[in-house]
C-alpha cells in the first residue's frame, strides 16, 4: 500500500505537504526549499485554485529532471538599492525566488514604505496570489505579476503575441477577510479552454481566436489559436505592463524568448516576477487602515443586489471560504489532481 | 473682437495655455498654478483625449466659485518617509497637488528605486496619463491612479457601486514613442455612452445597465443605470485596488463619500489619488532598458496581422501622433470644447 489512495478522500493539506517535500528531497532540492514549495502549491489549492496548486509539482519536477531547473541553486540578490532590488534565482525552483524576494520586498516596505523586487532567470511561479498574500499577512499591500510564453493576441494581430500574463493583489483588513484578487490578463484562463474541450463543450467566441484570427467556440481551435485579452486594448494594456515590469526591467526573457514551462523543452523558461509593497503604515496607523479597508467591504457587500443575485462577492472571499471548509474537513482534490499526484508519486518513487 | 472666434480653427497649444491661464488669474490662482493647470489640461488634448482636456476647466473654476476647491491653497507634505509620502492638497487645483505628488514621487524614485505618493484632499485631476508620463520623461516607469464617484455596478448588484476609477501608466522607450495607457475601469469611459445619447444612436448592452440592473442598449437610461465593470470580476478588482490606494490608504472620501466634482453641491469631491515610480536604472543602465522596450514594441508591431488590420498600434501610439499632428498644424478642438471654452472665457471676462 503506498497510501496514495487516500486522496481520493478529503486529505488534510499537511498530508499533501509532506506527500511533495517528499517528491521533491527525491528531486534533489534542500528541505527547506521543498517546504517553501509545498506551502505554496497547497495554499493554492486550499484556496480551491486546483488549476494551480499541487498539480503542477509533476511538471516542476519534470522541469529539473530536464535539467531547465536546478534543485540545488540558491537565488541571490545582485542588484540592491534602498528601495528596490534585483534576486538571480539562478533557475531555483521559482516559488524559492519569489518567495525571497516577496520577502525582501516586505522588510523593505516596512522600513522606506514601498518597496519593488523583481526576479529574473526563473520559472513558472505557481499562483501568483500566494505571494501578494505574503505582504498581507504581513500588513502590507501586496502585488505580483509574471510574463508568461505568448498565449494571447493582441488589437489587430491574429497569432499569438503576448502572454497570458497574471497579476495578483492583496489588501489586509480588519474583521473581514484580506481582499485578493489573481486574474489572467486574457478573457479568461487558458486552463478554462482546456477544461471545456475535455468535458466536450462550447465555449463563448469572446474567449480566443482560431488561427486565422476569428472568433471561435470550439475549443479544439485552441492548438493553433490564441487567447483574447480581457477587455480588448484594457487587457493588452495591462499585459504590456506585467510584461514590462516582470521581463523587460528583469532583464529576462521576454515575449517569444519565453519557452513554455509545460512543454518538453530543454532550455528554461527564464520567466520574470515583479514583486511590490506598499505599507499602509505610513499614511495611518494600521488598524485604522484595516477598520477602512472594513467599512468598504461593507458598503460593496451591503450594495442592492441584482435581480436574482443573493450575495455580492468581495475579490478573493470565495478562496477564503474555501480555505476555511478545506481546513477543517480535508481539501477535495479533483480527479485531475489526484491522477497527476499518483503519476509523480509513482515517478519520483514516493508513498503518503 | 475678443479673439475667441480663433477657435474655431486649428489652435496653438500656447494660445490655448495663455486662454487657460486667463481665466485661472481671474478666478485668483497663483500664477504658477495656473500655468501647471493649463499645461496638463492642454497636453490632454494635444493627445486628442479631449474629454479630458480644457474642456473641463470650467467646470474646476466652477469648483472654485462654489468654494469646492480652493485656488489660494498650496499643496502640502504631511507624511514623509523614504520611499513614500502623503500629500494634503488642502482642497487646492487638483492638477498642482498632483503634479507636486509626481514630481516627488520622481526624486525618490531617481534615489531609492521605487516610491509611491498619495494625495488627499483633492478633486478631480484630469487625465491620470499626464502624471505617469512625467515618470516617463524622467526615464522611469509612472503609474497613477484616481478614485471617482460612484457610477459602476459590480458582480451582483444592480446600483451605483464603484467609481470607474481611472489608471494610467508611462513607460519610456527609446527610438520609439512611449508606452502609455491610461483607462477607466468600467468597460467603456462614462462620456461613450453620453456621446452616443448626444448622436442619438443605441449603445452595445455590454457597457451599462438600466435602473433595475439589465443591460440596456437606450443611452438615456444611463442616468438612472450603472457602467459595467471592463472584464466583469477582473475590472471590478482592478477598480477596488484603486480605490484603495487612491483613497482608503490616503484617508480621502471613499466610494459614496466621494460628491461628483461635476454637480451642483457645495462640499469638495474629496477624492484621493495615487502615484508610482519604477527607476529602471536600478535593473541595468536605461539605455539598455530603452532598447530592451524597443525591442519589445517592435516585436508587437511585427506580429502577422488579423484580416482587415494594417497595422497594430502600442498603447498610446495614437495619442502621440495626434500630438504630433497638433503640435505642427494647431489643435483641432471639437465643437463641444470650443462652446465650453467660449462660455468660460464670458463667466470669467476674458479673452484671446
Amino acid at each position: 500500500m503506498s497510501g496514495l489512495e487516500s486522496l481520493d478522500k478529503p486529505v488534510p493539506p499537511e498530508k499533501l505537504e509532506e506527500l511533495c517535500v517528499a517528491a521533491m528531497l527525491k528531486a534533489g532540492l534542500k528541505k527547506k526549499h521543498a517546504e517553501i514549495t509545498a506551502r505554496v502549491l497547497v495554499s493554492t489549492d486550499l484556496w480551491g485554485v486546483f488549476t494551480h496548486g499541487t498539480k503542477q509539482l509533476r511538471g516542476l519536477l519534470k522541469n529539473i529532471r530536464d535539467g531547465r531547473l536546478d534543485p540545488k541553486a540558491e537565488p541571490e540578490v545582485v542588484r540592491d538599492v534602498p528601495a528596490a532590488a534585483l534576486v538571480d534565482g539562478h533557475f531555483a525552483m521559482p516559488m524559492v525566488s519569489s518567495t525571497r524576494a516577496m520577502n525582501l520586498a516586505i522588510e523593505k516596505a516596512r522600513e522606506l514604505g514601498t518597496a519593488f523586487v523583481g526576479v529574473t532567470h526563473s520559472g513558472h511561479f505557481g499562483a501568483a496570489g500566494y505571494y501578494a498574500n505574503m505582504a498581507a499577512e504581513n500588513d502590507m499591500i501586496g502585488l505580483s505579476m509574471c510574463n508568461v510564453e505568448p498565449f494571447m493576441t493582441v488589437p489587430g494581430a491574429k497569432g499569438r503575441v503576448l502572454g497570458t500574463n497574471p497579476i495578483a493583489y492583496a489588501i489586509p483588513a480588519g474583521e473581514e477577510p484580506t481582499v485578493f484578487l489573481d486574474i489572467a490578463t486574457s478573457a479568461v484562463a487558458v486552463s478554462k479552454v482546456f477544461a471545456a474541450r475535455a468535458r466536450g463543450e462550447e465555449v463563448p467566441p469572446t474567449w480566443f481566436v482560431d488561427a486565422d484570427g476569428n472568433p471561435s467556440t470550439d475549443p479544439s481551435k485552441i492548438d493553433d489559436g490564441a487567447m483574447l485579452p480581457m477587455a480588448g486594448h484594457k487587457g493588452y494594456g495591462i499585459a504590456v505592463l506585467i510584461e514590462v515590469l516582470s521581463a523587460v526591467l528583469t532583464g529576462s526573457a521576454v515575449m517569444s524568448e519565453v519557452k513554455s514551462w509545460a512543454l518538453d523543452l530543454p532550455e528554461p523558461s527564464n520567466q520574470g516576477h515583479a514583486f511590490m509593497v506598499i505599507n499602509p503604515s505610513v499614511f495611518m496607523p494600521v488598524e485604522e487602515f484595516k477598520t477602512r479597508v472594513d467599512a468598504m467591504i461593507r458598503e460593496i457587500k451591503s450594495a442592492p443586489k441584482a435581480l436574482g443575485a443573493t450575495r455580492i462577492y468581495l475579490p478573493g472571499e470565495m478562496e477564503w471560504e474555501r480555505r476555511e471548509k478545506f481546513l477543517k474537513n480535508g481539501i477535495e482534490l479533483p480527479s485531475d489532481v489526484v491522477a497527476n499526484l499518483k503519476l509523480m508519486a509513482e515517478e519520483w518513487g514516493v508513498e503518503l
